[in-house]
């Protein structure tokens, strides 16, 4: 299976990263850009070929139509197991930190998400395989390449894989406006998993029952509910914050 | 000048904020939703028309493609002079709290930043004329209502507009990778503005020259920036935070 990756931020970290990719085309009227020229001495040191090509072609092969004159051929990004994600902070000898997404359907909340957990130290994201946004291209771009640093494992079930992390010692937390608890009260030392609903609907209420502790985050205004992404990132970095100090 | 406000929340915030509102078009075939009920209820009130028509009619006036069934027209969101905007804190009584913006384009991010700002008390936002999208109806919609109730001042010079707030005992506060101190690490109880740059770009250097101090927010991973709407709320958030002890 082949991804298309679009874009000069997503293709340089691709490249950088070290996945495997098998052709790159480019806009032949691209003119000079820093990225570009570190895409191009990046390829033609790991011998990957490099076809220049007008615009339409471009845009022809771009699901996004957003390509920046660039997009390169990718073996597709894997998703691991929920095991192997768990692996993964014990092996750091860090408290695990996860970010478990009930639901998030848009691909630019899933792309902004994947880039806060990459800025803040977050061992993986767990998804959800229905009714959910995958690693799509759209995520991709929007993750400006994080998708390329940060595990993400699909799940069946969210209430079963909470289940799985509690038997290892994590600490679940919904987000929700229903919560008892600030966020920013909260301690986010020892392992926890966050869990962010999707966009308008919230965490379920199968979900919410599972977690060990649902917290809010404070609403001063007359809107209810914030943006996915931002409600993620504010407790993300409470988190980063905190582990900080 | 007619605004056309699209999508269940949007619309039952327009109607809440007492915004005039002309006629709103509702799918037929739309079901019951408590929303809709909500917003039915509140048009009669004031006597607003409502038309039912197909699917078709409504997406064919929506903007976006995604009316959810529902649109209004309503007298278009007037931006605010700056100096308004400044007299609204003074009024409140509270020291000062904007975020301005270097630059925006992309309305999710425009629209998920009014959210914020309703969400943590900020007095107002302060948008750029030239290369930056201004109130459309795609950023009242990703708002979730929220652009009715924040106030937006239109400005053609930032670093103009700088200087004024300056003048009105404002601290100005860039937030860039090239910062020289934490965002978490700073005073967020003085009247403050914070600056925010544009996708991609970040502040530019005449801008970051006008800031008082300039922060950083830490990034412990690979990619080198946050997406525009998620940094602003990480810093608004720890405004709120630092403001609620």
């Amino acid at each position: 299976m082949t991804d298309i990756i679009e874009g000069r931020n997503p293709v340089i970290e691709a490249l950088k990263s070290g996945r495997p990719i098998s052709k790159i085309l480019v806009n032949r009227n691209i003119g000079s850009h820093q990225t570009v020229a570190a895409i191009l001495s990046l390829a033609q040191e790991r011998g990957i070929p490099v076809e220049y090509v007008d615009e339409h072609v471009i845009k022809r092969h771009s699901s996004t139509g957003a390509g920046q004159g660039l997009i390169a051929y990718a073996a597709a990004k894997e998703y691991m197991s929920l095991d192997d994600l768990i692996s993964i902070s014990k092996e750091k000898n860090e408290p695990a930190l996860y970010c478990i997404l009930d639901g998030i359907e848009d691909p630019h909340n899933l792309g902004a998400i994947l880039r806060t957990a990459d800025a803040t130290g977050f061992h993986g994201v767990i998804v959800r395989s229905r009714r959910a946004v995958g690693l799509t291209a759209a995520v991709a771009k929007a993750s400006a390449g994080a998708v390329e640093y940060v595990p993400v494992a699909r799940v069946v079930s969210i209430s079963q894989a909470i289940e799985i992390l509690k038997k290892n010692g994590v600490w679940i937390v919904g987000i929700d406006m229903s919560g008892e608890m600030d966020y920013s009260k909260m301690d986010f030392t020892p392992p926890t998993a966050i869990v962010i609903g999707g966009e308008g609907k919230g965490l379920s209420a199968l979900v919410k029952k599972r977690c060990d502790l649902v917290a809010f985050i404070p609403m001063k205004g007359k809107i209810s509910s914030l943006n996915a992404s931002v409600a993620a990132a504010v407790v993300m970095y409470e988190a980063l914050r905190q582990r900080s100090k």
